[in-house]
């Protein structure tokens, strides 16, 4: 729908997300994955399975792309069980509300599949990436998992890990198996790094990939490694899993599912995603009515109605209606 | 010495060790490596400091080659203390008498100079490099293990694990930093990996790094983080320890010092080491003084006189005499 020119600006990866003027075009992001598209029939289906009513993110789309959700969910049919692994990469001090997707989308599969559910806190990946000391991003992990906690996950179901205080063990014996199998050239397909690069970034892709195999949390899945996995997350974070499904066969492994959502735009327009890295463009959790007036209200409140379109998706937000009654 | 021809075919990196007819240009490689000849006048520093001969390593310039080997005996001199590290990359069920080559010289430096020691079994960089089970690397580091506490070291002071077991933590943080101050280019230009090499190999030097720096081991050197480190090791390791030394100060560590060794001559010749990928170059700590003699006479005894040239460094083992007595 866009014009030429526009469509080729872009850019969806785990470090960036832009778009020509028109937004992201997610049509095309699905045929460039390869991901398959969550229609109306699968989302009956959920429905069905879990007698309750599918969650507004899959009635309205906003969770709109998925990889064998269909075969998680004939094995739940079947009696079996799986787990959801989703994660966060801490960044800010406070999660914002694109943060709050995954987050709140997997509290409902929990409640609805009643199945156990791992986060991982990438801390290891923010010290490498950002400007950050290995202290300062452990402390944003703690930070962050007080408002993950907040989401109301089943404390009896849920696993909430740092790279920085988990990675060792069987969990660094599947990172070494997965980095085996994956080529420099096979992670710059993926990722685009280049040999400016330092190693850090090509050393990480196995850290994210191996939280997919029930073998790397012995004390939660011991003996039961073929178990399977259902990762909810931002179809940004696509990369790292078409390379986890593409090695998981060759290790012994299942191949994970997922289940992908669109992102939470950023304040500035659809073109990109809300990003901690750019207060402008973000909503935080622990920001003041007062504050996120002014926020919205940024560039003389010319991109409101842009906004708007996507603040219904948070409708039990307490401070939701302070938003509509102040800016609206 | 060597024609042009031959002294171009010399590869010397952790993987490999070939050279022409001639055997391995250890000047040239001196001056290659960037590291420091060990002279008679070192030596005699050593034994005037322990207070006792110098080990035969040294006398005979087995040990030939060093890093800073000066400033840990300037510490020593005014009373401060130092560690050992040195390694083994399990790849054989039992040790050759190549490998025994930096364990006796280690146990000598930790006998003369009253320091701890850690002992670092790369089980992960077998799996990695060979054709081998995790379970299988594991296995090897625990026999491997065996025959080095057979060494004799302090028990007290020495600090034996295994990458599968100890990576997590305090050694994993200082994975990531090492990682984020080296790019691609870089272990490309010191290790010569390619495009089409595994990620776990690009993952892995900084494994290999850590253990130099006394904050990868809280339980032993906690409060201690600038204690400065002495590494025994062949000279094909260098490499690793060039990058180390090149990434210390950038995280705020001392660089490590090296002290280094010729290798171990093939049973086939000094052109290369002693192998365990090559049973036929290597004589086993675990071989009989049958297997022995039948190796050394390989190939019609034309290589045993080229051979016993290094035999003598080993005399004080057991079988010395019965190799002697049997094939000379």
């Amino acid at each position: 729908t866009n014009e030429e020119g526009e469509e080729e600006e872009q850019v969806v990866n785990p470090w960036e997300v832009s778009a020509g003027k028109g937004g992201i075009d997610y049509d095309k992001l699905v045929d460039q994955f390869g991901c398959q598209r969550l229609d109306d029939a699968l989302v009956a289906r959920v429905a069905r399975l879990t007698a309750r009513p599918p969650h507004r993110f899959l009635r309205r789309g906003l969770f709109f792309a998925h990889r064998d959700l269909n075969e998680i969910l004939d094995l739940y049919e079947k009696g079996e069980k799986f787990y959801l692994y989703t994660g966060r990469g801490p960044s800010s001090e406070a999660l914002h509300l694109g943060h709050l997707i995954p987050f709140m989308f997997t509290k409902y599969l929990q409640d609805a599949f009643k199945v156990p559910l791992v986060i991982q806190l990438t801390d290891d990946e923010k010290f490498l990436w950002k400007n950050l000391t290995v202290e300062e991003t452990k402390r944003l992990a703690r930070e962050n998992a007080k408002d993950i906690i907040a989401c109301g996950f089943d404390v009896e179901r849920t696993f909430i890990f740092s790279d920085f205080n988990y990675v060792g063990g069987a969990f660094y014996e599947n990172m070494v198996k997965v980095a085996r199998c994956v080529t420099y050239n096979k992670v710059v397909g993926i990722f685009g790094f280049t040999p400016e690069d330092h190693i850090g970034k090509v050393s990480f892709p196995p850290v994210q990939a191996v939280p997919s195999f029930p073998s790397s949390f012995p004390h939660l899945f011991s003996g039961n490694d073929q178990l399977r996995c259902l990762i909810p997350c931002a179809i940004d974070q696509d990369p790292y899993f078409r390379m986890t499904r593409d090695v998981a066969p060759r290790i012994g492994y299942q191949k994970p599912s997922l289940i992908e959502s669109r992102f939470f735009p950023a304040l500035q327009g659809e073109n990109t995603k809300m990003s901690a890295s750019d207060p402008n463009s973000a909503i935080y959790v622990t920001d003041s009515a007062k504050e996120i007036k002014t926020k919205v209200c940024f560039k003389h409140c010319i991109l409101v109605e842009n906004y708007c379109n996507f603040i219904f998706y948070l409708r039990p937000f307490k401070f939701w209606s302070s938003i509509k009654s102040s800016v609206l």
